[in-house]
């Protein structure tokens, strides 16, 4: 028999575009004991996640409700329960995850189209809608925020184009809900997926989704139940049938309905973190949420510009969670990280393809968004670059974002003066 | 805004199969703080845990880790990495996840036959065998212990056939691991799933398996990377890939491998406590678990019969963590459950399909499966069942489950006196 290591999790600072950190009331969240999945306890805490979700996600949608996995177990919930053999679907790449949304989407059977743009840009709404009148999809698949590259890509135009033409619009907006502005209902997303470790600022393992009833009504043609759990074999809909039985949203809505299909086991600490969580948000209040961070990102930038970096990709379209930095030629991207982390405790990103070596990436997300940590990762990156001989201009960053952070303070209490 | 509910957690006695109490030890873990999922002390804790699951599963297999989902998305995972369009797939139903497994295998474009056995029984090794010799099938998949009849399938047998034979071997063990005797090696299984929430007596959430080269081989073969994480495209397998990026083994082994291959982020704070619920198991030692689960569903079981109750399903053949009771014909089943819960806090199961209505399951599974659990079960059950006028014998149930307990006691003693 092994000797066990007894568990030691070292101090973090987690800057990174998630897993973040999540705050304290989380964890203990996590640490109750078990319910039943059909307790009545649990039940009504399903209903009430349910509730939280509409309100986090701006929707009216009924169905609301997280898949038990990482965010791209919701993606694929998403796309398999839609697709079918040879459905056209369009998707857009501007960075790593339209292409993720390219490879679900064609494993599931799709006949999938492509666009593309350069990484650090967005589309304009003209180039997609074109392409659409061209492939005349059943569905469009996009990113909203893409980690990647740091790029947020405008949406309401190209929902309202597909409302009027009949296409489904599936938005993945893992990097943004509860972090900046996501409106589900008023830009005219049919499905969204997110996942609970980025601005949610829940740990990682849980994917809450949202569709409308045009999506509901292609599921519920697809809908079929295990043998099992039936007495007449022929309710077995194999024609039909979604590819997968864990993924299956007809299963799953009625799993998170009072018919308590018995599908699979609710993740019981997760959906209590999840809870929990979404119950910080409505707390702090979408509003004040997305101004924190907005906030925290712009003392971010002040104080990366005043140490003489430059930032990477369009800045008219940047991504608020999340902040792309030019790494400087003279140094290797990857030895500052881990000096960083050995000699700090904070964690900052690489980034993937044509951009791994190129730029770092800082999110700012959650509860790892806060002035504290922003100060700390300034100054540790300000000394890590001075020490592996990069030339920048010193003591100014922390200068820099502390001024941001000082304006701030002066309007808000002009503002409490005022009113 | 809604107002939300802080989150209140009734305290429960959990004997049903799964999910199941989980050790506080399990749970302080997982109220730790997060680390990066590329964050050296994380990879090592993921190394650590492989290492613990070989030892639970007892294994030499290389690959031993989780799937972030439940215990089904570990099932679908297996099989849908193994299936490919048409391959000829045995599945011999003895209860509901047989057709669980079917409906899985299906969907994944499985050529199924099954073979059923009443529920209640399981099946002689030779049934299976010749049927084997009939389909020739690229693999079967078969369940251990299926808790919805209370039956546990004797499988070493059949495993030789299968290694003789060419075929593949699929075990879901979800119900048995950690409570009972799984020789994934010494009985030739080449795959096996299972899940947390019940004998690892982890919260539900994540689905630990083992598989061997013989899989291994046929996973590689349909290896494709995601084009956004690769320069070149044409490594991109169209041909055979895989039909889930989710549940694609061969993306997930490479990241738990030390190419830490960017697919998901792991589920950080399920993986701690996962981690500290394989500890716990290892220290109890296998052998001393197994016993520990025996006593119980001895003592549950004399209670039981001692009352006057009577045990559903072929005795030879029970499942040790799952007892199955005949539900007296004079009293509603259901109502019986909810007067346990409302009452005493205790949740028991019922059953599916054809056995609904008609049995009562209780659980004795991992942290869940203890002296008090029982003799408080025992005692909370007599006293419905003459709430609800069942007839039945007073007083004597909690005497027998003791004795059962005493003589243990004294048999211990005995074997530490000659030792």
């Amino acid at each position: 028999m092994s000797i066990s290591i007894p568990l030691h999790i070292p101090a973090r600072t987690i800057m990174t575009p998630g897993p973040v950190e999540v705050d304290p009331r989380v964890r203990h969240a996590m640490s109750h004991t078990i319910l039943g999945q059909f307790d009545p306890a649990f039940t009504d805490l399903m209903n009430q996640t349910m509730g939280l979700l509409r309100e986090v996600l701006q929707t009216k949608n009924h169905w609301a409700f997280p898949v038990d996995g990482t965010s791209r177990a919701g993606i694929e919930a998403m796309l398999c329960s839609l697709i079918e053999e040879d459905d056209k679907v369009l998707i857009p790449c501007f960075g790593r995850f339209g292409y993720l949304l390219k490879e679900i989407a064609e494993r599931c059977g799709a006949d999938v189209s492509t666009i593309e743009c350069e990484w650090g840009k967005v589309f304009e709404p003209d180039t997609i809608m074109d392409e659409l009148k061209k492939i005349k999809p059943k569905l469009i698949v996009m990113v909203h925020g893409d980690t990647s590259t740091g790029r947020m890509q405008p949406l309401k135009e190209i929902g309202q184009y597909c409302r009027q033409n009949d296409i489904l619009l599936v938005v993945d907006a893992v990097a943004t809900v509860g972090g900046t502005d996501v409106k589900t209902d008023d830009w005219f997303i049919d499905g969204l997926i997110t996942g609970t470790q980025k601005c949610l600022s829940v740990p990682s393992g849980m994917a809450p989704l949202t569709y409308n009833n045009r999506i509901e009504k292609i599921i519920l043609e697809r809908k079929s139940i295990e043998q099992g759990l039936i007495s007449d074999p022929s309710q077995v809909n194999k024609k039909k049938r979604i590819r997968s039985n864990y993924f299956d949203l007809s299963q799953l809505q009625d799993y998170w309905s009072p018919a308590r299909l018995n599908h699979h086991t609710e993740a019981t600490s997760m959906l209590y973190g999840l809870y929990e969580g979404l119950r910080l948000i409505v707390e702090e209040g979408l509003e004040n949420r997305f101004k924190r961070h907005q906030l925290n990102e712009k003392a971010l930038v002040a104080g990366i510009k005043a140490m003489g970096l430059s930032l990477f990709g369009d800045p008219q379209y940047k991504l608020p969670t999340v902040t792309c930095i030019n790494i400087p030629e003279e140094v290797n991207g990857d030895q500052v990280r881990s000096q960083l982390l050995e000699e700090f405790g904070i964690e900052i990103a690489s980034s993937f393809g044509p951009l791994s070596g190129k730029i770092w990436r800082i999110g700012t997300m959650g509860y790892s968004c806060q002035k504290r940590n922003i100060l700390f990762t300034l100054s540790a990156l300000e000394a890590i670059l001075i020490q592996e001989g990069v030339r920048i201009y010193r003591g100014e960053a922390l200068q820099a974002a502390l001024s941001v952070y000082k304006k701030d303070q002066e309007s808000e209490s002009l503002k409490k003066n005022i009113t």
